[in-house]
């Protein structure tokens, strides 16, 4: 597929700095860009690339200011970041979809398949499981008894779903992830050994959510473990049981929430995060990567870092006295002398 | 199943406050109670939901104190939790297992199976592997040549156990966990490169151990990893090569301990901790939530956090001051500027 | 197989005290050391349990200067961990491989196999895939659509590699590990949802490689995620999208590196390190475990740690004064009080 830069802005409702009829066939990165492809420039960071990108197209924000000569045609957008994701969906969605069902997977016979559905061998179907219309199951995907999923998920190969958990529709799950994994509940007993407490609920994933790869999210102990609409989950991620996380909100790699814990809507957690059980997270909070969490947070819309989790500008400000911490005490060593001095020279005049 | 709050409080040995003869067949949270249903109160967070939770039934501690009416009917028992553990253990343990052996599963000639195990569709079993009677092996799980499963274990969809690993009685592995993987051990050589140490050892693990989903258990180098008898393990946790976890330890999701590294019995770890490698860890040493551990723990029983791990207390202490570091670091200043004026002032009168 | 103290002092080109003549069959850790074994001395650590090993030989360093009488026949070498390795992997090499490709593998019509592979049951390989010849394809790995493996790659069980992404020659990858999988890409919208931007780039393993258990490497938005020759990356570790891994770099359990970010040549990363997006960290930089790295490294063959990361020697001598901040803080105050008196003391005599 080859497209001129007319083509493209007019899909964008972009303005073109350019070249109208040059043409682009491929994508690339800005720092990487060759003649040919499209490339864009949304992070300020990579500015410097932008003058010497053989690109041939280049999205950017509207109110980019070159400080010399561009090459490539530019495109100006409200958002260049959004409008390379519009553009790179319409390719992705030009791409041919596989469909059928596998003679190789095995699908129980009480098990209701929706059409269009893409079934991969090894497959493994378990008993009363449904699968909505134009779902994706790949090679070694497990949809155990009684789970359900909805249209246009995707399970990448290797996902493993437990018994009776709810996948709602257009959720994309990456290869390794679990859902619906019993829940750490276990109950001391008088020897020091510790007594299983079974984990009866299940998981619901709403619609619109993305799970990373080897991401585990543990079933309820009883009732559901529950993911919001628009929830995106990156890699290695643990949810554990009875966690609700609000509606769009975004959790980075190998963040850890305990169990119970109630997260608002729209909230952004960075990487490493953790967050201690039974808490309530407020709407639009944002945590800072390696954050650690041990109490309610109870206004919304705060930006917060550290361990405990205060807000970020005075975790910069303690992180860098906290660098300085051995002059800091050197600095009150001194004083404590000084003012020993002081006392000597006081006592000697009065 | 339906039962009376007289025969539930019978086989928990519990006192009834209410009626003894309503009934129950489903569980509940308290906060989500519904008519028809048993809950339980343990964790006092929760007390607030017992006045007004619609369950049946609600499980509590004998020494609950009611700050007002409550309308369901109560059982006392020694420990809510506990109790619960036991109501959900007799449900559990009544549901019908899956038995039988796949005609789809891979099982090499020279494996033996015990009595009544289930082998789902595309479990691999390789050559000289013995699976105990009772075993349960899920869709795709995996038990490489020579391996050793013990009776009654449980591999969900996806485990994967490395060739030559021993996994004892009652062990219950969760999906996409890993036993028996390779010990992260490379010799510097002289032009930079790295040479792999291969690793001959393997994993046992003793009996009745839990192993979350995409834990993994890394196999030594020469010799055991060894997870002692009564072990629980959550999800993403990482075991390195030749470590040895005591009986009855319990490890939180995304902990990781680095090779080598013996912990007592009994120790409790919270999530996201992260141990050094060659180090004693004394029994019933607790390490809260995110701590590093660089140095050996020698007096057991104490409860520990932070980088590096201090008494617990002393880690809130410290954790509260490190917020207000920049007034401290004022502080400082200002006392720094005082002692000057004194200086001057004391020359100016001497 | 067994072998001489002299044969093995004359494979490693070492120097023996004691019984040359002394036969070894089998290896063993030099704190568990049997007769008829061969054990070795490297971390100084271990140092006390040389005098009462049981081990008939032992590899130790030259330099190691026996406080008193060892009975096992040393062998003194320039780097007995390296000599060990040696060893192991002759013995390793030794072992009877698996070759041939099982019946009930799903291979496309239009992959290509290399001569020698090992591919096992259940093994899924997509369409116009190559395997290099003398690859090991393990029970469940999936190689999808497009992709290539290196010769001599070894994929364990479970082992998932997408679309389009490329495996060089002598790689091994671990259970669980996921190698292609979407990086992390959403663009916010107006009504509080994201979009996601389609991950068209690829993985790109080069040569000799070692990735652990359910680690997760990500494809690049657009152009590759890049891990160079000789990389070796432990378990359950976070590599995201468009990132890149300079040469003989190692990565210990459970780091995560964000989008973007590129790694020097021969650095190490501990344990539950953490580093930000868009970041260049220098060639040879060390970082201590539990360390978050939210800015560029620029200066080469620094050993840092803590978050912000800084000098480990100073990260040590903070840690110091952390622990004691509640006695920083009342020195503090003492000292205000104590100006407070001179200052009255003043008043009084001037």
């Amino acid at each position: 597929m080859e497209f001129t830069a007319q083509q493209i802005a007019d899909f964008l409702g972009g303005e073109i700095q350019g070249d109208p009829a040059i043409k682009v066939s491929d994508f690339s990165k800005i720092e990487e860009g060759k003649p040919g492809t499209l490339s864009f420039l949304s992070n300020p960071k990579y500015s410097q690339y932008i003058y010497d990108s053989q690109a041939s197209i280049i999205l950017v924000n509207k109110d980019f200011q070159p400080e010399r000569e561009v090459q490539s045609t530019l495109i100006l957008v409200d958002d260049a970041y959004q409008s390379l994701a519009r553009l790179l969906s319409m390719v992705d969605q030009a791409k041919p979809k596989k469909t059928g069902i596998s003679p190789l997977a095995y699908i129980s016979e009480s098990a209701v398949i929706g059409e269009n559905a893409y079934i991969a061998p090894f497959v493994y179907i378990g008993e009363q499981v449904t699968i909505g219309k134009n779902a994706s199951l790949h090679p070694h995907s497990c949809v155990e008894d009684g789970a359900k999923l909805g249209e246009n998920a995707t399970l990448y190969a290797g996902v493993k779903v437990y018994y009776n958990c709810v996948i709602g529709n257009n959720c994309t799950l990456h290869s390794g992830s679990v859902i619906g994994s019993d829940g750490f509940g276990f109950a001391p007993t008088e020897d020091g050994s510790y007594k299983k407490i079974p984990q009866m609920g299940n998981v619901v994933l709403e619609d619109n959510i993305e799970i990373g790869a080897n991401t585990v999210v543990d079933r309820a102990t009883l009732g559901s473990t529950i993911i919001r609409q628009g929830v995106k989950i990156d890699n290695l991620v643990q949810i554990a049981h009875n966690v609700e996380v609000g509606t769009n909100t975004v959790i980075a790699a190998q963040t850890g929430i305990s169990g119970s814990t109630k997260l608002g809507k729209q909230c952004i957690l960075a990487g490493q995060v953790g967050i201690a059980g039974h808490l309530h997270i407020a709407d639009g909070t944002i945590f800072g990567a390696q954050t650690g969490v041990p109490n309610n947070v109870k206004k919304p819309n705060q930006t917060l870092q550290g361990y405990p989790a205060i807000p970020v500008m005075s975790f910069h400000r303690a992180s860098v006295i906290y660098k300085n911490l051995p002059d800091l005490q050197k600095t009150v060593y001194a004083l404590e002398k000084k003012i020993q001095e002081l006392e000597n020279r006081i006592s000697s005049i009065s």
